[in-house]
Formats: structure tokens, sequence, C-alpha cells
């Protein structure tokens, strides 16, 4: 389950609640397009921002509409209780796996980080993926800890932060994690920008962003990597380059994919939780403009 | 309100929820010293790891114990629907004033954080504090926003993180925030090794950790600084040098305060939510030496 592509859906939402027959809908065109997971309640589905009671309704949404495809739901918070919780209700919906990252307000120790993964795992029966996203947790995962962690019941995957834009910098990096992990453990890439890379580099998986949007786009690049086109790999990230300069120029992926999905009417206008904002103005008319150029719809 | 000692108590919490008893007898403590308030559900306070209900009981709480000394409630949340939960419920618990920290999962920009103040601060019927604490929000605020958002109805202080450890460049530093501010909005230190400097530098307030456990020794540095006796508050500060480099070993104050409240029997053992943790081993008897040394019961 952890190989391939795994797409993550935004959970648009409003101050009133969670928008879910458009929520049903991007799970729906994931499931169509044949992507090999569904990520759900990732940082792209605003897990974070969300009650325990919602994210129980979002996973059992996901898990009913996902035709079968299976589904990873995102457990994080602050709290290993609250974890524990959201761990509990993705298993009662039939979630095929869960993504944990070390949420924190206080700066966690590796001590700390280990024992939440070794609590966890512990209560689980589905597989888990490390989520390593120090942009967001605040905390870096040396190699060390991750094969401590790795080595624990359930855990089955590591969704690693970018890799940097060099294949054989980018193979060593992948290959020293590697040798550190049992071997039933995949490496997944994430940062879209990373993906083409991350991929040739010997990543299993693509924990993508756009694949949540434009699921056909990512598989192609996906597949092509799988068969060892590393031209073709290339060319299509290369297609998407004006995509990747929004990222970064607006801090990451969740702003930009949110306006696309705002603006192409994938989504009602707002679908992020305040204080959060989409893209206004200027930014969103930009936003605009790489969707024509892109043809993106 | 926002001036003097803001003592921060500890919230002893584990697994089963709040120790209600012990934490009723800090806040007692604190009122019995004096202290100008207590800032209940901050950093120290762990307000990041509670329900909106728990932290409403912990608001009533506070000021049904507090004997008339003004009580802060800690409000911030990611999302800004439960930041005017929790607001609501201070101000329905009888909370004399509100501190807000922006606090993160995704990096907020500066116009999400200014509408996140202006939107709360149009509900509030006490005063608010800005909470500027970079290390756990992970949002620096710009100067100028300060300005911004010290104009609008209801702010009243702004607890900003250390100064540097000089005089004069202290000051500057006060004098230049102070600038941009409205003359009813106090400054308020934070960081313990840092409240002499702060105070001489000018601060009004000290939002004080250590005075949540040892509001007398905290109150007389205090008082000192309002009597403008500089060196009586550098003696007295310089006194507390082995737990300032506590604080500096170990990451800041929390876990540090944590763990004396522990061997000092002030809470029960374990006080702070997983995945979080007091010190252990060694790090535990480096602490039972700093209480011992310094006479801290």
């Amino acid at each position: 389950m952890f190989t391939g592509l795994s797409a993550f859906p935004l959970t648009p939402m409003n101050e009133q609640g969670v928008q879910e027959c458009e929520f049903i809908r991007l799970v729906k065109h994931l499931a169509a397009a044949g992507v090999d997971s569904i990520g759900v309640l990732g940082s792209t589905g605003n897990y974070a921002y969300l009650s325990v009671e919602e994210r129980a309704r979002v996973a059992n949404l996901s898990v009913e509409n996902a035709g079968g495809v299976p589904v990873v739901v995102g457990i994080g918070a602050l709290r290993t209780r609250d974890v524990l919780a959201n761990a509990e209700c993705a298993q009662q919906a039939g979630a095929s796996g869960v993504l944990l990252a070390p949420v924190s307000y206080q700066k966690l120790t590796d001590d700390e980080v280990y024992e939440l993964y070794a609590t966890v795992s512990r209560s689980l029966s589905v597989p888990l993926c490390v989520y390593d996203n120090p942009g967001t947790t605040h905390f870096d995962f040396s190699d060390e800890l991750h094969g401590r962690i790795a080595q624990l019941p359930q855990v089955r995957s590591i969704k690693i932060p970018p890799v940097v834009n060099d294949i054989e910098k980018a193979r060593e990096r992948v290959a020293r994690l590697r040798a550190l992990i049992p071997s039933e453990v995949t490496i997944g890439i994430s940062g879209d920008p990373a993906a083409a890379t991350g991929l040739s580099a010997g990543c299993d998986a693509w924990y993508s962003v756009i694949g949540g949007l434009y699921p056909h786009t990512a598989l192609a690049l996906t597949r092509a990597a799988q068969a060892g086109d590393t031209q073709q790999v290339n060319a299509l990230s290369s297609a998407l380059e004006p995509l990747w300069a929004l990222y970064r120029e607006y801090g990451g992926s969740l702003r930009v994919a949110a306006t696309i999905a705002e603006v192409t009417g994938k989504v009602s206008q707002p679908c992020l939780p305040q204080p959060l904002k989409a893209l206004q103005g200027d930014d969103c008319k930009r936003v605009e403009q790489v969707v024509a150029q892109l043809d993106l719809a």
C-alpha cells in the first residue's frame, strides 16, 4: 500500500464545518483515476485543524467513497491521548493504514518522539507511515531515530521531506536511510517539486499534493518512474515547473493547492479554516495564469 | 492588570485528566502571595494540549480560587473558531483578561495573524495580551505588525520574547516597540532569565514561569525593579543563575518547572501530558541539586 502514488486530497471546509459533498467528489475522482492509495487528513487535508469527531467523520466518508482503493488516514495530534483516539476512529472507519507526524507545540525530544511511536504502534492493527515533515512539526528526525522507529511493530513506511535536486546526492540520501530500516519499510518522497528526483533516486512512493487534485498527471509521472524511464519522469516534472515556482513563492503547497481548487471550482470559497487563507488578489491571479498555462481544469 | 508580576502556574495533568486539587493549590498559593495577576493556561499551563471543555473548566477553577487576584486566561488555538470558543469560556468564567498567541501548524502570514487578532478582539469584552512566542508558535512578529495589532480594540499588552542580556540594547528594543504602540498598551518580558534586564529596560510586566511556583522570589525581583533598584534586581536574578542554566540546558522552562514541581511534591508524577516528559534520571538529579542549592522548597 505504501508504494506508487499516494494522493492527498484537501478537506474543503469553512467556519461552519467540512464541505462533505465536495470532499466526497475529490475522493471519488482519485479512486476513479486509479491512484495506489488515498492519503486523507494529511497536511493538505488540514488534519491539525479538525476535532477528533470531525476527523472520524472524514475517515468514514473516505473509506465509503474510495471504491476499494486503500485509504491512509492522518492521526497526528499534539497529545498522545488524541493520537490514540484518532487511530481508533481511523481503524473503525476501515482505513488501510495511518500516517503519524510528531506534531509539537513544545519542541519534542528524540526520546519523547520514540515513545509516541512506540505507544501508538502497540495499539494499531493496521500499518503506519512515519510522517517526517519538519516544516510543520518543527521536529528533525535523525536517521538513527528513523532506524529505531522503523523497527517498531506496524511501521511500514517513512514519508521523507524533499530530497535535494541532485540525483547522485538524492540516491545517497535514500540509500543511507534504507540501510537503517527493515526491508519491508518503504520510503516515500514528499514535496511535489522533489518527486521526480526522489522517485528516480529509489523512493518507493510519492506522497503527492498535486496528485490529490490531478491524479492522472501525478500517475503519469509515477508510472514512468516505476518503468525506469528517467527522461520521461524529468520531462513531466519540468512541464510542471510553473506550478513548482508557485509552491516556492507561497511557502509550500497548501495555499497553492487550495487556491487552484477554488479557482477551478472543485471546492467552494473559502476552503481553508481561519486563520488560514487561500491566495488573494494578484497572488490568486498568478495561480489562475498557471492553471491556464498548464491547462489544468 | 498587565503590569507587575504575572505568575504562570502549571496545569498538572496526566493521561486521565487535569489534577484539579493540585492546580487549585497552585492558584491559591499565588493569590496568597499577592502576585499582580495569575496567567493560567499559558505555555507553562499547557493550554495547547487541552480540549475546549478542559480549558473552560480550568478557567472556572482559576477564577474561583484566585481570591480576587485578576486571572488572565490563554485562549490560543490553531483555529480561529476554537480561539473564539476559548475566549467565550474565559469570559464566562470571569477572567479579567486573555492571552493570545498565533499558534500554527501551517506557517502563518502577517495578514492571517492580523486578521486573527482583529476577529478575536472584536468579540471580546475583556482586555487582551498579545503573546509573542516564536519558539512555540514559529511566527515572528515584526514591530510594524505589533504596532498595527496594538491599535485593535481590547489589546492592552504585548508579552515579548527574551531581550538580549545587554541593558542598553534591551532599552533600545523596548523603546522601539513602545514608539509604535498606544500608551495604554503595556510591554511584558518573558523568559525568566531575561526578566531582570527586561524590567530594568522599561518593561511594565514580567510574565513569569518561576513566579508560578515561587511567587515570593519573583515578587521580590519585580518590586525591586518597580522601585528602580537595579542593583538589587541584578543580585536577585544572579542568585537564580543555576536555575537559568537549567532552562538553557533543557530547551526552555517547561520541563524544568515541571520537574521542580514534581520533585518538591507540589504536583504528582507525571504532571505533563504525553508525549511530553519531565526530566528523568541524571537530568532530574541535576534539578534536585539546584532545588537544594537555592533552597527552593
